[in-house]
């Protein structure tokens, strides 16, 4: 299954439009609409896309970035700017070779995790929440200080580098998977981060964990991050928040 | 010397303007338009350009192809339709690296054969002249059978190859740009991991988490696996002990 493009709060129906028509070039058809500025459908969008309607009249629009991503396993988040964040930061070539094998993007393709490449809007990018909830950054190698690539020529980039990484895969079957982490297809939901997120939270706002409270943003963006770095499959997910409830509870064994 | 981009007879302003914005993105520079069909200059190409306007009040204009190729020692033809051409096809990444090395992007490079991108009309493409006086035939590898990419995203991609490889050959092979976890001299030891583990173990001893006692040594192994395979550096795993204490001693915030 190919990966979803999800735009977050895109201001101008033209560069949706462009996205999709990207998108077409390069095997993507799912596109989701986080918040879109000019509401949703845009006419403009559909003037732009060029081949693309298709993908225009089936896109989804979602309130917030939680509910566009919590049936996603992977979220990599491009941005031009790198955040102080401990998270990979990869190229797009190293993003589109580094996905599992079988995450295929051609329609035959079978399994694998969802995954999704989230754009942020045209002049601001994307919140650092939404890039603490993403699991890898794609910056695309630029000349200047500060990119100039708008949003369409970015899915462009990231999108071509997609396709070839797949085209690749299925000229020359080197596929070799050899990781320790949980096959892909067992990896842990957005949504199911987000419950173990909700639950832990709530432990913590109930302890005197961060001490004084203008440190919770930072400290607990930083959790988020190092626990989603070890890409829990659900299973696993599921005996963390267990340990988390056991200690929590603190229930005595033979009582 | 960074390749030439020329542009063989552009239509609309708009365009030119967003080919020389994708261009400084990616370290190029020398813009050269042949026989622009709505003259030069074109207002609209510098109201795109988005700050980029020095390469597009730069540009050249030429009457003819040959004459915008005359200097040149190697002409790339990016072109969607491979021709019945006995000449070589390369994607934009092949192109890059197949480039000889010593032919430099950046600003210190020296030497080194002067290159030409040649792009074609928006509609129309390149003629099978203009082809056949080109070297190499560069095609972007696209999912339909005929690509929708418009002329500046064409830019986009080619320019972004050119860039990639050099920015690879400047670095080193790796192309490695920033980090993927914590920097390795960051990472916690084992030392710290086994701190970790008698505390959390001391814990979890003292709640039902195991529920059976003979579930203890899998469920053991896969919590140690699971949580070292995120590869924290020693703050992290610090800041990690810290949450598991405060939630272990539930200490109300303002007692």
């Amino acid at each position: 299954m190919p990966p979803v493009v999800i735009l977050v709060r895109p201001q101008l129906g033209e560069n949706i439009g462009a996205v999709a028509r990207a998108m077409a070039n390069f095997g993507l058809t799912e596109l989701r609409l986080v918040a879109p500025r000019d509401g949703w459908p845009n006419p403009r969008a559909l003037e732009v896309s060029s081949g693309a309607g298709h993908i225009v009249e089936a896109a989804s629009v979602y309130p917030d970035f939680n509910s566009a991503t919590a049936d996603l396993q992977l979220l990599y988040a491009t941005t031009a700017r790198p955040r102080d964040m401990e998270k990979r930061v990869l190229t797009p070539r190293q993003a589109a070779e580094d996905s599992p094998p079988h995450t295929s993007l051609s329609p035959e393709g079978r399994g694998g995790s969802k995954i999704g490449l989230v754009f942020g809007p045209e002049r601001t990018g994307l919140e650092n929440s939404e890039i603490a909830a993403s699991d890898v950054i794609i910056t695309i190698p630029t000349s200047g200080e500060h990119s100039s690539l708008n949003l369409a020529q970015s899915v462009v980039v990231v999108g071509y580098e997609w396709w070839s990484a797949q085209a690749r895969r299925l000229t020359d079957d080197s596929g070799q998977m050899t990781n320790a982490s949980p096959s892909s297809s067992d990896l842990a939901t957005k949504a199911d981060w987000q419950s173990l997120f909700t639950q832990l939270e709530s432990y913590l706002d109930d302890t005197n964990y961060y001490r004084v409270d203008h440190k919770k943003p930072i400290m607990w963006q930083n959790l988020q991050t190092m626990l989603q770095r070890g890409l829990w499959s659900e299973q696993e997910l599921r005996s963390f928040r267990g340990m988390l409830r056991a200690i929590w509870e603190r229930e005595k064994k033979n009582r």
